[in-house]
């Protein structure tokens, strides 16, 4: 261990790349104000925190490669790591079991903040489950709410790709590999739009492979950092019914589209919407289906867009009332004075669905202020 | 009224043709051994039970063209006037609100006491969806239920004609108009295939034209025959949605079909499943979703072919196990004592979902007793 005290950053770098039990290093980083203190602290603080003999091993001596290509990797632009109970580590994020210790993004971390909804489903869905795949997620990026997905070919790539088609759209992609690499390496175009765009996000530090069983921790990622996840279309045995036990787990909602009995690709969102997901024709059935969860979870998405960092800042600017007219007509409908939902169909024109899925949004932006059934623009 | 006492078929015939409120009619039928009776004791006896001026005069005065032409239709062979009280009135049906003062039964009267699934939905089903609903009909005769259903274009035609393609297959068409009419007319030919087989079912006296409010009433004594209803495929505004809405309201099983969310004649379906209804993709969900209602409406069943009369009884020795192979195996893996499910998959090599389904069937026959998850052949 060298005397000279190591960056907050690479400090947590060498926590995360100590591996193994993940209790004990939440434990040191609990522990110390900035991580590099929970370094410095040394082998007897590191066995009080649990950490096993390998761990103790790893954080003495890393491997200096890996630590090195890592660190460079967060040398650049728009590259971040975010350790678990800091300000910026997505909140939603952290009350799943086995929240990830940090998260390494690319690109821009309040994104990881913003409403989101995961849609997911077979790597080889049919072609009518394909276009439905960027219907919905263009739907969903539309009305505001983030598109969270996995960047796997077939629906997973559909619904990146139809919310960057939206002006304004907003998308991150969790990844099961180091943000590096491209998993699969064609995507490596669209890794880097949806980096410049939002982020792409990753538990696994630069230079990490793809491995099968990280593909299934990195679903929990995706179930934990959204309101909701939409299954598109799933066989029986796909991960996407991975990701939709554990948002149901982490108590989020879960929606599912109906097929055709005869198209074995409908069988797994058949087998969850039996189980209690929400059957969805539309996207804006999921975004009413999320009502129930933007009383509690949407506070804490509430109070970091309410106090963001100088980042956040920048985006909550952009987030709605945007370009969307419909969006601009609810707006010029609302004032200051809390108004019944009656009213605003009469004053914008909009369906009461429509209305209720965009005051939703606006609600979890802070644009809006809900009470009782009325509306009001945020003082 | 004539001092000759009109035969009982005569009598009911008439209490039929009289029209308006039922409840004073059922009053009559109540009130007296035999519905001559009834009719005898004349209009002060009538208005006691709550017969109106207009009900009391047709009861005086029937149309002698109508009464004549009825007891012309029923005095063929086959046909049958079964009155609500009497052994032979469905006690299902029994059940539901407003049931009918009578039933106009051309063919085997028994069949109506057969355990029965009614399988309804669009009058112009898409390809695949006609497909589905002799799919579905035909896995549940062959299963030894009996498909009811309303003689109708499109999926009601189709199961009909499932079931009638199935050795010892069963159906009931319940129709809105009289019996010696058919409405669609180019269903004549089916008409009479399944009087041949089951029985072809109306509350409307022969002579009587197809009315459109006549087909919701219809759809009421479909759902009140059966132990369930599915819906194969119906759009927003079929009339299946009432059958299954009758059937829901009268403590009945509702399946649906799921579909494309791009299948407009899907929308229906969804709309069940949403509200509670049994999402299916198999026929034998179908069976294995009655078992809840076994214990309860099975009963009336069984009391009924226990002590069936001798038309019943000759009907007994038709009821699985039949000719269908599964059944025979099942039925040889069965003796008098009471055994496991597990043994049972193990001496017939079926599978679980096929064995329960199957153990329904002999059980609301009265072939197999149930006990504590235990079974065995009826002593």
């Amino acid at each position: 261990m060298p005397d000279d005290l190591p960056s907050s950053t690479e400090a947590l770098l060498r926590l995360v790349l100590a591996g193994g039990a993940l209790a004990p290093r939440r434990a040191l980083l609990a522990g110390f104000d900035d991580p590099a203190l929970a370094l410095r602290a040394g082998p007897s603080a590191w066995r009080a925190a649990g950490c096993n003999t390998e761990q103790r091993a790893l954080l003495a001596l890393p491997d200096r490669a890996t630590l090195a290509h890592g660190l460079h990797w967060l040398a650049q632009p728009d590259r971040h790591l975010l350790a678990i109970g800091s300000d910026d580590y997505p909140s939603l994020l952290t009350r799943v079991d086995q929240a990830p210790l940090a998260l390494f993004v690319q690109g821009d971390p309040t994104a990881l903040w913003h409403p989101g909804v995961a849609v997911v489903g077979s790597r080889t869905p049919s072609p009518s489950g394909a276009e439905l795949a960027g219907e919905f997620a263009g739907g969903l990026a539309r009305s505001g709410l983030c598109v969270v997905s996995g960047l796997a070919t077939g629906v997973d790539a559909r619904a990146h790709q139809a919310a960057l088609g939206i002006a304004d759209g907003r998308t991150v992609a969790v990844v099961a590999t180091g943000l590096d690499l491209t998993y699969p390496p064609q995507h490596a175009a669209l890794h880097a739009r949806i980096a410049a765009r939002g982020a792409v996000v990753s538990e696994y530090p630069p230079g990490t492979q793809a491995r099968p069983g990280q593909f299934p921790a990195r679903n929990r990622i995706v179930a934990g950092l959204t309101l909701g996840t939409l299954v598109i279309e799933a066989a029986m045995r796909s991960g996407a019914l991975i990701t939709a036990r554990l948002a149901a787990e982490a108590g989020r909602e879960v929606f599912a589209l109906p097929g055709s009995v005869r198209n074995p690709r409908a069988r797994g969102c058949h087998r969850l919407i039996r189980e209690g997901a929400q059957l969805v024709e539309h996207p804006d059935e999921v975004i009413q289906g999320l009502a129930g969860l933007a009383a509690s979870l949407g506070k804490d998405l509430r109070s970091r867009l309410d106090a963001p960092t100088e980042q956040a800042r920048t985006v909550r600017g952009r987030v709605p009332p945007s370009s969307d007219p419909d969006y601009q007509r609810l707006w010029k409908s609302l004032d200051d004075n809390p108004t019944c939902m009656d009213s605003l169909i009469q004053r914008s024109g909009l369906t009461a669905a429509r209305l209720s899925a965009m005051l939703l949004i606006m609600e979890l932006d802070g644009k809006v202020v809900a009470n009782h059934g009325r509306y009001c623009r945020k003082p």
